[in-house]
């Protein structure tokens, strides 16, 4: 598949409303669409109205909106450097190199903005885990929680 | 010992200096205490300027400082719902029970003001994450970082 990775920012309505679909997959508190898009929208506008964020898209050809990657530079709490947090990254279509120019191109931004760093959350549950490592992630921390 | 937990903000200098000096044994990317120093007040005044904090203590029957929880109420970015991440807990001392007292009082309030779960970021170098476990805390995610 052709396609090419461009700035995002005139695709932000795209990014939010794929985001926003392939989430609910992942909530682990299941609750009603309207309740969960409510609560998704608010969270949205409260990241993007603080910090300095960056998006990529990758489009096909006929400029079709094939996939994402949404940063975040910012202070590592625990290195103290600047590091680019990757918020999100997703292909419409998977196994098509997509989600990786997407990533190369993200760690190429970051590196141009002086980042020490890429660093990126992934809950166990997901698959992905193995393909960043395969792109040379490693494993630095784990996340735990405790329902109360 | 004896001791007991109150309300954190009257001691946030004595946080802070105590929690400094303990992080800047975690950084990866050894930099000059002075230089740290300066990076961690401008994060810290930063993460201090929004949000919803809340401090904990635990003080000698002498009225000395003896550690602390740091408390942020925030949403959750992969659940949607209202979470308390506790971005520090430290204790001068381990083995007197300091540490469960401050963890069970940050349990409580979060549970107070509406919070579904506790999250917190463990580094795999971190001991305490088996202390975590024995707390009920589940491991759900895992940080991968990629140097740049």
């Amino acid at each position: 598949m052709e396609f090419y990775v461009t700035d995002g920012e005139d695709y932000l309505d795209e990014i939010i409303a794929f985001d926003k679909l392939v989430s609910y997959n992942f909530l682990k508190f299941p609750i009603p669409f309207d309740e969960y898009s409510e609560r998704y929208e608010k969270l949205i506008r409260e990241l993007l109205s603080r910090g300095e964020h960056k998006f990529f898209v990758a489009l096909g050809k006929n400029g079709k909106f094939l996939g994402h990657v949404w940063l975040c530079m910012t202070l590592d709490t625990v290195d103290y450097v600047k590091i680019a947090y990757i918020y999100d990254i997703e292909v419409k279509q998977k196994g098509e190199g997509i989600g990786s120019a997407l990533l190369k191109r993200a760690e190429e931004f970051a590196k141009e903005k002086g980042a020490k760093k890429v660093v990126l959350r992934v809950d166990l549950s997901n698959p992905a885990l193995e393909w960043y490592k395969r792109k040379g992630y490693t494993e630095r921390a784990v996340i735990v929680e405790k329902e109360i």
